[in-house]
């Protein structure tokens, strides 16, 4: 097996597999410096160029979205199974190669924490039926939560989740910022952020809704508007989210 | 120790005080079954009217913001300390009492889950010195994450938590909403929710940004919005979320 790309998700795959005894032959990364870390970290070789990437079991592309293409239509002409790791990208991006296949983890990967990949749930796809049975045993080595998607399906699970990821995170960033000003400090909200997170998994997010705008309780949200009025951004996001949460359980 | 509600505020603080050996004597509830089922719960006695509730070391008023007030004016006179459980109301809302306070906990409580009390922020107030001791000294036998707030420290608080619980609980909403419309489960997305929210205690909101926005990555965008045109909501939403990062990362 061998990787393209040397970034989180290639990172943590990577410590995954070989934790898992599957061997890791071939690191290929634009950034020589990368590659060697990398290469070193999972003690395997580097390749230069990715023209001279061995023939084997299986390469996994784990690079930008926008480098895929450009990255399969680098490779060798050989018989090597292609996967990429993306949530967004069309498996046929995967160009001039005969079997190709997705591997996308659908998670948020950072350096700084360790991820419980057991629970990751792994979205696979091939386009050879023989090829979908091996990635979903390979995924199936790493995790609990393997499932066959389309990529279709997938494009709509990675929309679904930066609206849940990286638009919580930046809401965490608005938070952040009003407390700043007021000098009291983020801690403050880590438990209600993570017991807000646990909970999706016991109540139905429409359920699970409290608030100001759930009750439409006008005098707070205005209240709340009014602090805002040095935060024209902040304000603009509390207006639009409340008014929608206002409209969802009181019309 | 008495106290007036019935709701989840004061389900969840009865029962973490019995469990540190607190009494509680009496309950008052606008709706006499809740009353009824609350003190069959933690074992006390129900009063009928606000004006019987006998003199006490602490009366607790976790009722609805709105009602605070209106409460407070029913009260007996006497020498007992009385405090509100609320983010938003200031602490002057108790009106006509002499010993007032403020016993707010920062989390969402629901009937569902059981919460980490000992993790529970609690904002402390009170207008007399030693009433403020006496709450602080109450509040770190439930928790190890006891504050001294002022009022209006404490609605800059409500409002971030405002931000990161309901509006995150709004944004898991539209996502779930997307999913149904393409028979995917919401599951798929909790692994994702979680990790977001506990990376958010390791690593700052504004290093943690990931995804198409933050990497100023217009055709994902622009591929986000078009698969968004059924749902103009989630699209307002995605459109404003999109540009605040873009704007915050790529100027």
């Amino acid at each position: 097996m061998s990787f393209v790309g040397s970034g989180n998700v290639a990172t943590h795959l990577a410590h995954a597999l070989i934790n898992h005894g599957i061997e890791i032959v071939e690191v290929f990364s634009e950034k020589m410096e990368n590659a060697k870390r990398f290469a070193a970290e999972i003690n395997c070789s580097v390749v230069e160029s990715l023209k001279n990437l061995k023939a084997t079991d299986l390469i996994i592309i784990a690079v930008p979205d926008s480098k895929i293409e450009e990255v399969s239509l680098q490779l060798p002409e050989n018989d090597s199974l292609v996967v990429h790791t993306s949530g967004i990208t069309n498996m046929a991006s995967l160009s001039g190669i005969k079997r190709i296949g997705v591997f996308y983890p659908l998670q948020t990967f950072s350096q700084q924490r360790t991820v419980e990949m057991l629970e990751v749930p792994f979205c696979i796809e091939a386009h050879y039926e023989e090829d979908c049975k091996l990635l979903l045993g390979l995924a199936s080595k790493l995790s609990n939560n393997v499932k066959r998607v389309s990529s279709e399906q997938r494009k709509v699970l990675h929309l679904a989740a930066v609206m849940v990821s990286n638009f919580s995170n930046h809401l965490y960033a608005l938070a952040n910022e009003i407390l700043e000003k007021s000098n009291l400090e983020f801690d403050f909200l880590l438990p209600l952020i993570k017991e807000t997170a646990l909970k999706a998994a016991d109540v139905h997010p429409l359920d699970a809704q409290t608030g100001p705008a759930r009750r439409n309780d006008v005098s707070t949200l205005e209240e709340h508007l009014e602090m805002l009025k040095e935060f024209p951004e902040f304000r603009e996001t509390y207006k639009l989210l409340s008014e929608q949460i206002i409209k969802k359980y009181n019309e």
